[in-house]
């Protein structure tokens, strides 16, 4: 099938990666992403980047010096479009729907700003009558462009491209609806915690509550597998992440992997938190460069795959550096179970050649010294 | 001795928290410092903050609304009395000198500017031809103001307070020199360091050479002990640490630190990197509220005191979590080569109050249970 999406006027009647001819035996991208979330055997290690459609691209800023940011969330074109992006240059080995870790607060009843200063919640959640006021949303309803979006993207790239979901797990959107804009030392978060541990437990439940069905949604909208985002989770120490960001992203879990589904965790700056984190149930664990993937594979056992986790900022080292973090991602876990990605998303200004490379890289590299991949 | 300093109008002729009378047989708070350093026995735990001559005291912002910031710093009046507010209010064990961890850069030849957006250094550091043109400064001549400050504190306070000089750690105000103003992944600093290791390792080394002597001068005016903070150590990876931001610092300590002045090492966001920051040479790690202070006790030795980590955060808490975690942070090392601080500088939005609290609750916390304190 091809996608032939106008609204830039750009020409994008031409097929997509996987469209090219390849080996009949090598397996689909969905596939290999299904095969490496579950530990099993994989030719390669199946490759994407957190925040691939972005601000590096040309592409992307073009559209979006027409279009603001939520316009492009909320319009199911545009998103399509800009999730396209990245894959039609790159062709990584799976598709994640544009959209923003920001639209459930939204949709829960909070106003939302996304300017260029960053997000704004002018009116953040400090008490408990502000959370008894937050609203479980039906996604189809309040959200209905993220699903069509998902949709359009499965009908686009058919069964053999995986089209990832996402959300924030709930600590992290906790941390934006309770700060709003200023997040210095995460104070006013943290202080409700401190204060009323019971009423910000009732925060976490509901977003959880709500993030459940918003994913299902996507789910059944044709998401291959979802990704819950803890970007702020590296804030807490030990004991209040397992006494609070924990359950509550526990019970997201829960509700929502299948056998058909699996969930990734991503966390940042949590290399404190690993023990724990590898408690919260995930198909698979995402982490950031400062985590040393085979200390977590001990940790985690054989059965819990894992995502990345080349520094970003690497993608603008010369290209034999590039070529070597890769080897070093992939050689620790050998490829078994693993997805390679960067650690977070990749930055606005790396250079699409090294983007590319990385991709292109991770691709190619045999996961055992034995076993060499075909250059794509 | 009095101190009667009177830029603000400001009645400051009331005897300093140490001229109070007090128990004969209770040491000094250098002497008390000294011997927390050293992992000597000890009555209490001594008890500061980082960031304590700041924007949560009135009478910083008072003073501040008439003065730059970097007016404060250069002016030995002005940097004598912001370092002697929180003392006269709160009555900590040790006083640091005001200053900014930055003013070295300018001292090597690079323009500063420190606004309200954070610092910016217009012209940054990135090329072989910058890093030579960068200046080993003579401390007495360039930053004369800062020993100064140092010298008047000193006097001020007597042989008992222990006066604390510090500057940042050379990977750090690498950070600040090669980033300029924007720090988003630090992404121009690491591909300073991927892309010309060795010209990188020779401005680690120069910032080094000048930090040696900036931090001598000031032991000769009368500090008591140094610290070195390295507040963007977390970004490396533990690799990239030991090969490029641990040998500058292991070189700084070992010319700086003698039996009289021991160094305190302040590494921010380091879990991933404690093993490499005990070899540091430092005399006492300063950790923030991620790290046990117990487990760090295992890994660096019973001869390495530990300073912290009481979240920043929890000074937003009611009385009763700060008093917890208070009797936590010393209950962990039971009063052992422990300097009781915060894990973070103190934020400006922080109620006097409760800093107040902390400190005196530091003060009189029995750090065995058998071994009471007298309330102050």
């Amino acid at each position: 099938m091809f996608v032939t999406n106008d609204i830039l006027g750009v020409r994008t009647d031409m097929p997509l990666p996987h469209e090219v001819a390849k080996e009949p035996a090598e397996p689909s991208r969905a596939e290999l992403f299904r095969r490496a979330c579950r530990c099993q055997e994989v030719p390669r290690v199946p490759v994407w980047m957190m925040r691939q459609a972005g601000r590096y691209l040309p592409e992307y800023r073009e559209l979006r010096a027409q279009h603001a940011f939520l316009e492009v969330c909320k319009n199911p074109d545009l998103a399509v479009e800009v999730s396209l992006q990245p894959y039609r240059r790159l062709g990584m080995d799976a598709v994640i729907v544009f959209s923003d870790i920001l639209i459930p607060a939204e949709a829960m009843g909070l106003k939302l700003e996304l300017g260029d200063a960053g997000p704004n919640l002018p009116e953040p959640v400090r008490c408990a009558a502000d959370v008894a006021k937050l609203r479980i949303f039906d996604p189809e309803q309040e959200t209905g462009f993220l699903p069509e979006a998902i949709r359009r993207l499965h009908r686009a790239l058919g069964p053999g491209v995986p089209v990832l979901g996402f959300a924030a797990a709930p600590w992290t959107l906790a941390c934006y609806m309770v700060e709003g804009r200023t997040r210095e030392g995460f104070a006013s978060v943290k202080s409700f915690l401190y204060e009323d541990p019971r009423t910000f437990r009732a925060l976490l439940s509901k977003i959880a509550q709500a993030t459940v069905p918003y994913l299902k949604a996507q789910i059944a909208a044709g998401a291959a597998a979802v990704q819950l985002f803890d970007t702020w989770c590296g804030e807490l120490n030990l004991r209040d992440y397992q006494e609070f960001a924990l359950p509550a992203t526990q019970e997201v879990i829960r509700a929502v992997k299948s056998d058909a589904t699996p969930v990734i965790l991503y966390t940042k700056a949590s290399h404190h938190l690993l023990p724990a984190v590898a408690r919260s149930g995930a198909d698979v664990l995402s982490v950031d460069w400062r985590v040393s993937l085979r200390e977590l594979r001990a940790l985690a056992g054989p059965r819990i795959a894992i995502q990345g986790n080349v520094d970003p900022a690497v993608l603008f080292a010369p290209a034999e550096k590039i070529r070597s973090a890769v080897a070093e991602a992939i050689g620790e876990l050998q490829g078994t179970g693993h997805i390679l990605n960067l650690g977070h998303g990749i930055l606005p200004a790396t250079p699409v050649e090294n983007a590319q490379l990385f991709i292109r890289t991770g691709q190619s590299t045999p996961i055992r010294p034995e076993q060499p991949v075909k250059q794509r």
